[in-house]
This record gives structure tokens, C-alpha cells and sequence, in this order.
């Protein structure tokens, strides 16, 4: 057998999102629209991975590695540890690049199965070795910082190893490892004709567990629903035991363990298998483009589709930064751009925000859906794009992490962050929050483009999410990324918006959790992490402090 | 100011479901059904309330009543005190009409706000004295049991004064006060255009505040879900503080507090405020009947249609016996019971099952939905009754306790009881159930009915609801009901179900809590407990023991 330390995974870059060479470049119209917009930055190049400065590893227990299946299940090997050091945040990108990460895992353990997670949590606890659940390591909030928690020892936990998978025809379920990829689960499902439905823009290398542990929300929320709606049952293995809600549709018996365990973030221990409800692999998917009178009007459109129980599978609105710097960046294709400008303008919405709308399913319920919604559109005074402006959103909707790589390259700080509220008070929402942002980047002396787009619908309210881009400030990015986020967090904060609608809690929001449950709500949530992790070697410093 | 002890509630009857005189008799057709399938029992009369045997009621102190605002807010009569002496569950019934009640509190609470709640529970945490939240006292599973755990002195805290309500036209959601029964809460959003759609069998006298203690699920849920899923957010008054969650459609803050306190039974404190989402009151509401050529057909006919996306809003399936006992208690009206006879024999559905569908909306939708759905009833073996049978069973929809009041003034012995399970395994858990129970029917030496249906309907699966009737023996119904009851809640954990979907624990599934959640999840929700309720004041034996 493979020794699960070979199964460690290198794919990606260590220091840009992908593997290496991925995405397409910026094409000229973008070139202009960055040195239109933004100051120029100075070019942001990495250090080799072999000249990433990592600290000498502390050794492990030898009751660790034994617990975790022996030396072949172990890795030392630097790239490892460094592979292991960050998640995806700007700040990780920006330290790998500059070759001085802070700290690195003392060892990285691939654990074969949930006994021995199980049986290595318990030897970390007794030796007092800190450990970081670790899936994808897609993070952009710090969740797999290696904090050591004032332990001398820390481990990596990566779940590569638990990849198995069962589905339930007649239920519709299936159970999954956590350490299945987006793609790798979605080629199962797909090949006994389901799908799981749930494409977040981290799909290509994000986990299962890592779904479940920080309640991501996928690009077709509004059809399939969040992740966290999706779980049927999950399974806990904390120092402390092995915590398992049963595989039932609903349940009234008392509160719901499941929804504790889902948002964990590691802290509470590593979720070790998930239930998950599928669907039928669409026989159809359509996607189109549609131009909102105004962002404003487009979120009483997207309201409307939701409350009146006609919204598509994915819905996507964009305000008007944000409409106008993609069709600067990428155009539609299918539309020529000017002819695109003359259609606009004869239907007066040249200033209006691009829609995208979304539907999968079997085909004449799709083309019936279709057809309820477009026709709402209309009413409402939207104008559509066609098609190919929805195939064009489809092509790129995982390529938003590659291009983040090259606007590095060209100096850009470039950063993402994201709310949520009821309706009612969306519009402030959006208001404040980037008012705040365009006020910090206007603070530091620079020029920037703040921009945000719905992207995530329900009957009460939506999500927000804002795209940020200046000029770095070469040396001082960290502390420059701090201030505008910070900024963005504080207006969040007090509009009563909720400080990540899926982007999780990590290290970088742990500071507003207080005003987001409360002194009391966050004492509850350290009585259950006393119960089951005891020692607390649990993820250090991630969602509670 | 009315005191607010003089709006305690006197309107239902002490000793049966609902006010005197309520619900119609047993026709001749239900007499003749009972003689042929039910050994006779004695009939059970009630003693007068006033000959209840009520312990003398021990004085609280004088901090408790000031906190709660003084005497006006305090009831010690013995009517109140026998009044929130128990829920309506059989043996609840049975201990009220035999005036043998085993506890009853020593005073009621009634805090005008919930300041005072806070106010009263840090008093009672101070002074020793236990607490049982009560809302509308209608647990079926010994919720609001006068259980002292210990304590010298125990206080009923009514809620009934907290009915504060405030609609959020935009964002479709309502804050709605624990107090408020069903029908008031329903009043008050009716005159603002909209409807909660929650429509449990307890209805008429549950309130809001034990809609989410219990995590109740109504007959409408397939279509407006269950009430755990229309909660946006809720305040919970605990004696260690105040616990609210922000108002916002979804989070990815961490483990979720809201869902720790829906369900929480009164244990780790009083759901003070509740947010839930609402929807335009429907301009058309249609309800079916179908007939269902057998109960596993007609649970494929239900999966299909909830797996296909075509789920009616109401969907409630009765198996063989259920459809056989209610045509012989009810007949449907509009079809003349030979009439129908004729008709089901033509299509080979006379040994069928009743299947009852509805849709509620805006007119257009509601006959949309209604084709397709009715398409594939029809591909799939289904025969229509008509709306007839549909309006029949929407007039009878809180019939169901009221008739319990005239099957146990006859004598019988009468319960019911549910669980829910993925689909896969559902015939297997409706056939343990129902074998158990009838077994131990049998094994008593009578003869009796086991019925099922089922009525919530999930992607994944669904609920299974069991009446069963049988002869009192007189002067050890208790017994025999634990006999029964305790046979039922064995087959279920033995067959992987859970213990209740929507009855909630209270202190008749304690035993079973530990094979629904585990040891270590017991543990959880504990330090959850003792962080909120040092003391331990709060609902002494419910939930967790």
C-alpha cells in the first residue's frame, strides 16, 4: 500500500492559488483599465519554494507518529511543511512570495482513517502537541495559520487519506471523506448519475471537510443551498471521543449537534465523515446574462424571484463597479463590445449592473423556470444579454483566484471579504461597508476600485461581496491589507451585518466574533470546546481566543 | 395596567385538549369500528377541578416575586398552579380527570417582559428555586412536567404576557413574542398581508415560544418548512445572561447558537424573542385527496415527488389502516361512502392509501404546481378523490385531539407517537414500530389499532406519525401506557430512527437521548447547560438527565 505520506498532494503553486501557469493573463483592455484606475504598483516576484525560510522542525512524539500509523504516514520533508504553513489569503500569498512565513507545522501527519485521527488527536493531547486540521488549505481567513497556542510542538493534520465515499440511490444522500476535492467528490457522485451541486469559487482544490467546517456556500446556493443545508449527518473526532448525529431528515430531539459540529473551523476536532443529500445530475444547464436598471433595483428584482418562490439556481448581481470593470476585463464574448454599448444605450441601462442567472435541472423544468423568471425580468425592467453573457460567467467561474495571482504579480494589493444582512437594511450595508474601504485606500494616499456583487439569495436577505484592488505597498503590504480590512470589518460590525456569510472565522475575524454572538454565545461555544478538547491543542487561535 | 397574572389563560378545559364541550362526538359508524376492533373499556370520568389534590404551595421568596414585578405578577391559586401542573399528553390527561396529580408548582410567574425574565431567573438561580418555562402547555411528552430536580421550591414561568410582534415588510420577516398562541400570532401577521404557514396539530393553544423550544414542524411544512427553518434569529434570557443571535439570512460565524437554542426545551434558559421569516398570506389555498395503491407506493409516489422538486405544500399519506379508520370514523364527504366504494373497487385502489396533497400561494402558481403534480400522481398508479376528501381533511385538521378527549372518556386508551428516517430505511422502521406496538397491545392481553401516516416530507425522508388505540385498563393506564409507549421508543433507537421529529424530548424521551446523540454529545449539550444554568434550575429532568 501507498504509504499515506505520498499521498500528500503538490499540485498547486505554494505561493499562487493553482498549479503553476494557470489562468490566462490580463488582457490589454484590463492593462488600461488598471493604469486608468489604480497607481502603478512594483512587480511582485516569489522566492523560490527551496529559498522559503521555515524554521527547523521540532521532532514529534514518537507516541504521535505511532498513533498516526507510523513513519509512513508522517512527512518532515520542508515542502510538506511549507505546502502546510498558509492558506490562500492575501497575506499567506504575500508571506510565501516573500520567502519569511512566520511559522511552519513541525511535521505534517496523514493519518490513514478516523481511528487513527482518532488515536492521533488523543497522543497529541497527552504530549501536548498543538494540530491544524488541514483539507484543501484554501483558507483566505487564516483558518490553517500554524499557531502553536503556546505549545512547543505543532503538527499539521492533513486528510488526504479519507477519501472514501458511499451513495444512497433511494435516499438521495451519500457519505463522503472529508479529504475528497470538489472535483474528485463531484466525479463519483457524477458517475451513478448525481451530483452534489455545491461549486464554491475554491471547488478545484477545496475539501469536503473543509466545506463542512466552515459552512461554504457554492455559485448555485439559491437552487442546491449552502453547504451547511446539505448535510444530512456528520461525524466529530475530538481528543475527547467521536461525536456522530444520526442519518435522519429531521429531528427534534433537542439541539442540533450537527449544527455545532458544521463552522467548527478544527476547533472542536476534525470532522471525519459527512452525509450529504445529492441530486440528479442536471440533464440540462442554462445560464444567462441580464442588465439591471441600477444595483439597488436589481436587489428588489433578485428579492422579489426569491420571495415569490421563483429564483433560479444561481444568481449573481453585480453593482456597477463591478459590471463595468468586467466587461473591461474579460468583455462578453458573443456581444462585440461596442455593439453591446449601442444595444445598452437604446435601452437606457448603460449604467446599469450585469445579472447572471442560472438554471439546472431536468430540461423541461428548467426551460419552464426559465421562462417564469424572464418574464418577471422584463416586468421589472431588466434587459437581457442572452446566453453567451451567461456562458461567459460560466467559462471564468473558477478562474477569479487565478487572476487574483497575476494582479499580484503587477503589484495590486487585490482582496475579497463578504456580509450578509436581511433586506432591509442591505442597501446601508452596502453603503458603509465600502465607503469604509474606498475611505482606507483613500487614506493611504492611494487610488483604488472597490466592488461588490449578491451572489447568494434567500427570501430574508442576501450576501454581499466585495472585490478591492490598490496599489501595493511593497514591504509594508501586510500592514497596509490589515488597515483596509479592518475598515471593511468595523463598518460590517456596525450595521449589524454578519461578519462572514462563507468565507468562515479563521484567525482574521476573531475579533469580531463578540459582536457577532455575544460575550455570553461565545463562553458557550469555549464550554463545548472544554468538553472536547480538553487540553486545547485544537486549531489555536482560530475562531475563538 | 391589567396585572399580569389576570392574563393567565383559563380557556381550554383543565383535564381534556381543548375548552369544554369542544369537538364533535364519535358518529355511529366510529362506534360500531370501536366495538368490532377494541375490547370495551370503563368509561373515564373527570373529578371537578376543585376536587383536585393539589399539595400545599411552599411561599417563594420575596426577591423572586420582586424580580418578576411584584405580586401583580405572581399567581398562587390553586387553579393556575393545577393549570401548569402538566402538558396534554395521555398520561397528563389521565392524572388530571383521575384530580391525582403527583407535583404542581408553587406559584406562577407571569414577568410582563423579558427583562423580568432575566430579573426573575437570576433570582430563582440565587434563591435555589426550579423553573418550567411554559407557553402554551401543550407537550405531549411531559415538557413542562412540575419536575423539582432537587429544588425545595418550583415556579411555572408563563410567557403569556410576551406577545410583542413587529413585521419587516421588506425583508419578510417577523419578531414575533414568545407568548403569542398560533391563531394570535397568525391574526397579527394576516393583517399586514402575510402568514408564518405553520399550522402544527396543536395550533389553536401553542405558542411561538414553544414552537422553537420544541422544533415543531407543521402540517404545511413540505411547503413552508418546519419552524426550526423559518427561525432567522432568537433571544434566549438564561440565568447566566442574555443570548441573541443576529439578525441575518445565514452565517459562517462558527457553530451556530441559534441552533443550539432551537430545541432546547426550556433547559438552558427562556426564548424571549423569536425572528422568522414569513410570506404573503396566499390568495388560493387547494387540498386533494388521492388514493395510493399501498404505503410503500405511496412513500415511492412522495420520495419522487419531493426528490423531483414537485413537492405540494401539504403532503400527508396514511397507511392501510389509517385510510380504513378514518374513512370509518369520518367518511369523506361529498362522496357517498358505497359511491366510493364502487369507485376504488373499478380501479383497483379498494385496499389503497389515502394520500392528501394541498398548495397554498398566489392562484396561478398554486394550479402550475398543482398539474404537474398531479401529472405524475397519476403516471405513478394514483387515483384522485377530488377536493372534496382534500377539504374534508382540512376541516378535521385540528379535529384530532378533540376526538382523543371522547375516545378516552370511552375508555380507550389512546397515543401517538413519531420518528423520521432517511428513505432507504423507512419501510423497515414503519414495520418495527408498528409490529412493536401491536405486539405489545397483544402481550397485554388486548386487542387495539396501530395506524401510521406520513406528513412531513423531506429530499431525503420523511416522518412516520403512529396513532394507536386500545382498551384503558382502569386505574393503571400509566403503566399500561409506558408499556406501550416504551415498546415503540425501543423499536425505534433499535432501528436507527430518531426518537421524535417534531414532539420534541421533554421527559418521556430522556432514555433515549443518549442512542440518538451519544454519550460524548450528551456531554456537550451538558457543559452547554452548565454554562448557561449553573444552578440547574432551569426545567429540571427534561432533555438531559
Amino acid at each position: 500500500m501507498t504509504p499515506t505520506r505520498e499521498l500528500l498532494r503538490r499540485d498547486a503553486a505554494y505561493d499562487r492559488w493553482g498549479e503553476p501557469g494557470a489562468g490566462e493573463g490580463l488582457g490589454p483592455a484590463a492593462e488600461a483599465m488598471l493604469r486608468e484606475r489604480i497607481d502603478p504598483g512594483e512587480p511582485c516576484v516569489s522566492v523560490p519554494l527551496e529559498a522559503v525560510d521555515v524554521a527547523p522542525a521540532t521532532v514529534l512524539p514518537d507516541a504521535v507518529v505511532a498513533a498516526c500509523g507510523g513513519e509512513d504516514a508522517v512527512s518532515t520533508d520542508d515542502e510538506d511543511r511549507i505546502r502546510h504553513a498558509a492558506g490562500k489569503g492575501y497575506p499567506d500569498l504575500i508571506r510565501m512570495r516573500s520567502g519569511r512565513i512566520e511559522s511552519a507545522p513541525d511535521a505534517v501527519l496523514a493519518p490513514p482513517d478516523a481511528a487513527h485521527v482518532a488515536a492521533t488527536l488523543a497522543a497529541c493531547a497527552d504530549a501536548g502537541v498543538a494540530v491544524v486540521p488541514f483539507g484543501g488549505g484554501t483558507s483566505v481567513v487564516g483558518g490553517v495559520e500554524p499557531e502553536r497556542g503556546g505549545f512547543e510542538r505543532l503538527a499539521a493534520l492533513d486528510l488526504t487519506a479519507l477519501r472514501a465515499a458511499a451513495v444512497d440511490p433511494v435516499s438521495m444522500t451519500a457519505r463522503l471523506g472529508p479529504g475528497l476535492r470538489g472535483p474528485e467528490a463531484e466525479a463519483l457522485l457524477n458517475s451513478e448519475g448525481f451530483t452534489l451541486g455545491h461549486f464554491p469559487q475554491s471547488y478545484r482544490y477545496a475539501t469536503i471537510g473543509g466545506y463542512a467546517a466552515t459552512r461554504s456556500a457554492g455559485q448555485a446556493s439559491s437552487g442546491y443551498g449552502r453547504f451547511d443545508d446539505l448535510v444530512t449527518e456528520v461525524e466529530l473526532t475530538s481528543p475527547s471521543g467521536t461525536l456522530r448525529t444520526l442519518e435522519t431528515p429531521h429531528t427534534a430531539a433537542g439541539p442540533s449537534l450537527r449544527e455545532l459540529v458544521l463552522g467548527s473551523e478544527g476547533v472542536l476536532g476534525v470532522i471525519t465523515d459527512v452525509g450529504v443529500r445529492v441530486r440528479p445530475l442536471p440533464d440540462r444547464r442554462r445560464y444567462e446574462g441580464w442588465f439591471a436598471p441600477g444595483f439597488g433595483e436589481g436587489i428588489d428584482i433578485v428579492r422579489d424571484l426569491a420571495q415569490g418562490g421563483e429564483l433560479p439556481d444561481v444568481v449573481r448581481l453585480s453593482d456597477r463597479e463591478e459590471t463595468r470593470v468586467s466587461l473591461a476585463m474579460s468583455g462578453i464574448e458573443g456581444i462585440k463590445r461596442s455593439g453591446l454599448d449601442t444595444y445598452l444605450r437604446l435601452r437606457r441601462r448603460s449604467d446599469g449592473c450585469m445579472l447572471i442567472v442560472g438554471w439546472e435541472g431536468e430540461r423541461d423544468a428548467v426551460e419552464r423556470r426559465r421562462q417564469l423568471t424572464t418574464g418577471m425580468l422584463r416586468a421589472r425592467g431588466a434587459v437581457p444579454l442572452g446566453a453567451s453573457a451567461g456562458e461567459s460567467w460560466e467559462r471564468g467561474r473558477f478562474e477569479g483566484p487565478h487572476l487574483r495571482d497575476v494582479l499580484i504579480d503587477h503589484g495590486i494589493l487585490v482582496e475579497t471579504l463578504e456580509t450578509a444582512h436581511a433586506y432591509a437594511r442591505l442597501v446601508e450595508l452596502y453603503a458603509a461597508v465600502g465607503d469604509a474601504l474606498a475611505g482606507a485606500i483613500g487614506s493611504g494616499g492611494g487610488r483604488g476600485v472597490v466592488m461588490c456583487h449578491v451572489s447568494h439569495v434567500y427570501r430574508d436577505g442576501a450576501s454581499l461581496y466585495f472585490t478591492f484592488l490598490t496599489a501595493a505597498r511593497t514591504g509594508s503590504e501586510i500592514e497596509q491589507w490589515r488597515e483596509l480590512k479592518g475598515a471593511a470589518c468595523e463598518a460590517i460590525v456596525a450595521t449589524g451585518g454578519t461578519i462572514t456569510h462563507h468565507h468562515a472565522v479563521g484567525r482574521d475575524h476573531v475579533p469580531y466574533m463578540e459582536p457577532e454572538v455575544g460575550a455570553l454565545g461565545l463562553d458557550v461555544l469555549r464550554a463545548a470546546k472544554e468538553r472536547l478538547d480538553p487540553a486545547g491543542i485544537m486549531n489555536p487561535g482560530k475562531l475563538l481566543k
